[in-house]
């Protein structure tokens, strides 16, 4: 078996990109962005994400209680860019994950850049990330992101 | 990409092994079993499950009304064994799926050898069926089966 061709097929079937928002009074914007890459399954699978952190070389794992399964994750945008992405980029994924990958791998363009520092590149980040979250933005809706960035 | 197993993947990720049983009186033992492989999709992703059909040469998808997904689906016992049993036999699951295969490999034999028309051999087909549905049968528990079968 292809290892790279099979890590395709699962994140295809089962792996998720998507992008959090946390409140931040700290930070310059008011808000933290954070994209990532995951896939979650249940405790008798744990070893196939173990696969998945030995294959990217990053990422952890961790009991999700809200799921009540184990999701491998990875939240760090300088791996995202060096690890992650470039697999998704020689191996395309062939389902509609495609396009959240592609919306992702703009997000973290623009966080490397630095462009989320400015009200112009964060607005640009929250509407990209609706077009990660397909299932909408978790904690957060647009406008209260958006309301936040203007203060 | 190597589609080989990138199906693996993907089947991993989000196919499904199952048997499913209906009542008919009309049959030797009372009841119909049907062992299948199905992967389901949203309707954004019904072009993958065209791929599934493609690669394995059988199978058909149809709208499952029950869960708003669109189902790639092969229920023949003669398909399942000349053509999708044989690539998950090369090409092995990685997760708990292939402990469900392996007793959905058992069912067909016994289909195939005619032994699921004795109560002996439809006895072991429902105490398999168990472990390939992980999460429970659908329509009728094993009591009743065995009650239909003990007629």
């Amino acid at each position: 078996m292809e290892l790279e061709s099979y890590i395709v097929g699962f994140t295809d079937g089962e792996g998720c990109f998507s992008v959090s928002f946390s409140k931040r009074n700290k930070m310059k914007m008011g808000i933290e962005v954070r994209p990532s890459f995951s896939v979650s399954q249940h405790l008798r699978n744990k070893k196939i994400l173990r696969r998945f952190r030995r294959f990217f070389k990053c990422g952890s794992i961790r009991f999700s209680r809200r799921d009540q399964t184990y999701k491998y994750e990875v939240r760090s945008t300088s791996e995202l860019v060096d690890k992650v992405i470039p697999h998704f980029k020689k191996y395309p994924l062939q389902t509609s994950k495609a396009q959240s990958f592609r919306k992702l791998c703009e997000i973290c363009r623009i966080i490397q850049q630095g462009n989320h520092l400015s009200p112009k590149g964060m607005k640009k980040v929250i509407l990209l990330s609706e077009e990660v979250n397909k299932t909408g933005l978790k904690k957060y809706d647009r406008k209260k992101l958006l309301k936040l960035i203007a203060r």
